[in-house]
């Protein structure tokens, strides 16, 4: 397969999402990077690029410039997508202008900093006919997947209750706002969107939630909090309902302190509980009744894995992947894709734009019901 | 320290508390087993006083007789104490009995089936000047014990957010009330009070949450459920609001499969977080932000512990002690408080009557909650 | 059944195991203490004696007064059994007279400070028909128990190969035998035998290879080391080979640091590797090859235990028991086997005299394998 | 920096090390792969580099045809350096052609299949003045540099005791090595050289052993075993004596059910022990006597990890790196030694020839040892 010539918009130097993004397309095999607008700074742009050794010609000062001059060259010459990783409130704008320029989109989530902007991304890729991903990424994880066929395959009954949390300290104190790039956008509305913490990381709990169980979060009770003179939450919990009759509680947090990057979900259905940790993602476990409990491992020679998910490894058993390797796996689906190559992976490699407004209208909900002492809202 | 006698109420034959109770006394080393009623069947009390050796005139068929028997006896030869562990519904009676009869009480947890008949032991204890000791089991263990200390002593700043579950499977699947004496009565809303799951188990993790940060409960939102055909709570999940101004979630249940035991809680203060397993208690773990993570032992010679969690051991570190140890320390605990002993332990080695009305204020709030739809009650 | 009376020698004041056998006797619930020679020192006897509740009269100054006294009492009252908790080198004197006089005996290991006086009560309890028990405590471990049975069921095939380690740290600095009552005779081959870390923690190690694989440690090529200024040893490894052809590696040390009590065994055979380790007593895992790793828990109520560990265990699964529940099984079991009961547990509820002169012949070929630069001594 | 162009030798369709070291590359980030001659067999290796997007000119059939013809383009567009990934027997051929056609090599551990062949290797290093680095993988993960960084600065005291193991399950069975392309030549000592697990994965564990330590393996004593009918060593164990004075046991094996890639080292200094299992690479245990345990965690933003620990890491905490990414750490160090950058990192970023040979020798002496029935030989 041909690799897709692509180009970022954001990115550039210190930017950490832009080149773990970089990163993950080079270990997906299926990608080339070929142009780049690094940074709404013209010269901080052009640095960037030449730092990752863009042509000069491919190495745009804005991104308005790089979608206009690659639609101007030959068919078999210009980038065929994008990648988006600029802060939230700067997706809109050249996602639906790229595809409008007639380029695919691939973009860091959430789709955008409010639900009418990601609905006007929608709009756009549907009136154009262009495809997006959304790089929800730890659903790229093997055994996020490996968890989600089990759940659904109905072996284990119904779902009655899932807990999911995902915690971080690094806005745990006062001072971590001064000087730090990501941070500030983050905490700022006008940036970053009405949530904070629930905007950043929330919506990779709710997403990872839906995507294992394969049912709707309906109804959502949430309480959102934040430590004294910030605008937006940096802490908050609910209570959800799911579609299916299950029950759940989420937490999202970036200021409880000594928890890194701590994504944990535990899934119980009638039969059985499924519980997978981010940090240590190579490992899920699965607890019965009536028999000792279980420990998957992950890895490309586990033959009780399925088929679709051992395709998607790239190392046997016990040489752990890791975070790159699951963001690769969004890459190389979308990848396939575009190439209209049937995947040789699970179902679903990326994250679509509907999967993606659903994450807005969660944030909505939980907005609305922290606003109203933690009154139920419907999704 | 002379031991002290006691009496049984309740813990005949088949009997799995009774048996905890009687265990840990021995361990304690400071309480001797001199009568009991084992049962309210004539029978099989005296079959069951007979099996663990009491004297044939200090086996009683009742425990009315017992208390009136007990009681006629010279005050050197006389019971002392008895401990009550029967099910739910069946405390008040015979604990405000002995009270009245002259006995100080070590009881079971809960208190009782209601807040009325709790009130009403309370008010006896009040009426009659005798003590009683409730076994909450948990925080008997040493490292809760540290957590606390550690808590309290504000070296870490307020408390943010606690995550307490306490989760079992041993419910999950209908047909597990039948045949189950264990599980009969606590099913059941005559004898049980009208708490299922948070009755029995969802009191414990208040209890904890409490007990370790110093602070009270001050509003619950909660929601229970219950597998079809079922009476009361199996199952539910909570906000809350603490009087320090933190927040919380917790969950109880008892159909989530793979679970066995597994109260686990966290808590997060402005500089570090605190994380401990009952179904591993002899290890806490430390989260802090700019340093490792720390794992502390428990252990009768690990000198970072405060002296008073040393001197509740009973083995070196390394050498696991478990729950019946737990429980071991609250009767001890209690066992020194009769006897005038200053406690070499830490301040509260057993749950007053006062902590334990708080615990039936929460079911209160819990079941008033879960019938107005999850809304927000004050305890 | 009713109690085993047994007195017991050595174990006053400060001595830390003769309260932890006490304690497993009261466990067990099937002994009872009724006399005490506590100390070589009378005064020091008579006060532990006092302090345990002895009655004054069964409270002796020393053991051979206490034999011959007991010795004299009507069958149905005098003491039917020693423990015996001196240190290493005081364990062959009381124990050989002990039978003489018609006591069974139960002693801390090893059996004592030299084969020589291991045979010499090994020839006692022959002579006499006396019932001895040793206490290798870390075989009265439930999972311990299940381990030997799986695979000595045969259905994993053949053992491949062990590894064991028991590493301690208390001994790890140069002034840890100064004051220290544990440590002093220890490290000191007059009273702890020729000996020191392989003796006293060593031999646990070889005991439980054996317990486990029921296969015979028969050569082993040691090294033993030791601090600067040390007579005997605090650390060392050997290569051994079992009598059915497995290999293995085991290590002793009381000098390697952040090494808790930290007894920890694999056992790998022909289709699935068993690991254990003793600070977390109540898992156990598994691993094979074609299927997901098992967590065993330990648990009166996991039905996938066999029958008789079921039976040994005092609390459900996620109440945890620890060492001390585990030398109660020891304990209760030796207590049985007096009684003439059945027990319902595995066949082996505590080391017989056999077991344990094995332990010694294993010490002997250590120290000439060490002598010898690590030469193959057959054992 | 400007990308090195390479090479590689061997990695056809179907090769798993040598798509290791082309992903390595990729996420490193100053490589490009340039040039192929990915099989000894011509059409496999026209088919895999065409299948990689090699140019048709760049692709060639053969080893010797690559480097006569890449020597003859001009010195901006030839290659600059080679990766050698062919089984162990062909490594010394192309690697000294390489050197000797002006290429620096960077080339799949072990050096070779004998000690006379990596000495060849060695002595045409020399001879043209080219570059070698051999992959250790298991040095390039940040954790274990800081292990090695905390270990010779010399603040936990010398090194004690060194526990390592590095045992895999894949080989278990004697089917296994019917129509396993992996295996065949491994156990096949005309291919793999004289050794098989302690060529494959006990020189692993041994350079860790020397890496972390930053002494020597001086002395060894070993006994390596074999499944029946193999030709060589699938499993074995040894003492070995440090040169710092410390000892240690090893353990290699590929036969022991149910550990999948199970590279574990234990290193116990005077004040401290440091622990470390690769198949959870991101944190590091140190017990220490005095104060709780330490989990350190990887992640480019832990500040207490040394300077140049974080400037190799990718990712912040949390988000795990893993294999991969430790590969590509080795790319990276050696890319940017070849291009006279001075590395940001530790200072030996990827194994030297001296250390490679270092390995050789270890092996040579653990097969004589092993043939004289386990006796000390001096490596």
């Amino acid at each position: 397969m041909k690799p897709i010539r692509y180009g970022m918009i954001g990115g550039g130097q210190g930017a950490f999402i832009g080149s773990v993004h970089r990163t993950a397309a080079a270990i997906a095999g299926n990608w080339t990077l070929t142009a780049g607008a690094l940074s709404s700074a013209e010269k901080k742009a052009r640095d960037s690029g030449r730092e990752l050794g863009l042509a000069d010609d491919r190495n745009y000062g804005g991104w308005a410039e790089m979608l206009a001059s690659e639609a101007a060259l030959p068919e078999d010459d210009r980038i065929e997508a994008v990648a988006i990783v600029t802060p939230n409130h700067m997706h809109a704008a050249p996602a639906i202008a790229a595809m409008e320029a007639g380029f695919d989109v691939i973009i860091e989530k959430p789709l955008a900093d409010s639900s009418a902007n990601a609905q006007a991304i929608a709009d756009a890729a549907e009136r154009t006919g262009r495809r997006i991903a959304i790089t929800h990424t730890y659903t790229g994880y093997p055994l996020v997947k490996q968890a989600r066929q089990l759940v659904r395959s109905g072996k284990f009954g119904s779902v009655r209750r899932v807990m999911v949390k995902y915690t971080q300290d690094w806005l745990s104190r006062a001072e971590d706002l001064v000087d730090n790039k990501q941070a500030a956008w983050r905490v700022d509305p006008e940036r970053s969107g009405a949530a904070g913490a629930f905007g950043d990381i929330g919506t990779h709990a709710a997403n990872l939630v839906e995507f294992i169980t394969g049912e709707r979060i309906e109804e959502i009770a949430a309480e959102l909090t934040m430590l004294p003179g910030r605008k937006i939450d940096d802490d908050g919990a609910a209570l959800f309902r799911l579609s299916g009759g299950g029950k759940g509680t989420l937490t999202a947090s970036q200021v409880l302190v000594g928890d890194i990057n701590d994504l944990v979900i535990d899934v119980y259905c009638d039969e059985a509980g499924l519980h997978w940790r981010q940090e240590e993602p190579n490992t899920m476990r699965i607890g019965y009744r009536d028999r000792p409990t279980e420990i998957w491992h992950a890895g490309a020679n586990r033959e009780y894995l399925d088929r679709g998910i051992l395709a998607i490894q790239r190392t046997p058993a016990g040489h752990p992947e890791g975070y790159l390797e699951a963001f690769a796996n969004i890459y190389r689906a979308f990848g396939q894709s575009l190439r209209g190559v049937t995947a040789e992976g699970p179902e679903r490699g990326f994250a679509s734009i509907e999967e993606t407004l659903r994450g807005m209208a969660f944030l909505d909900a939980v907005l609305e019901s922290s606003r109203n002492n933690a009154t139920w809202i419907r999704i």
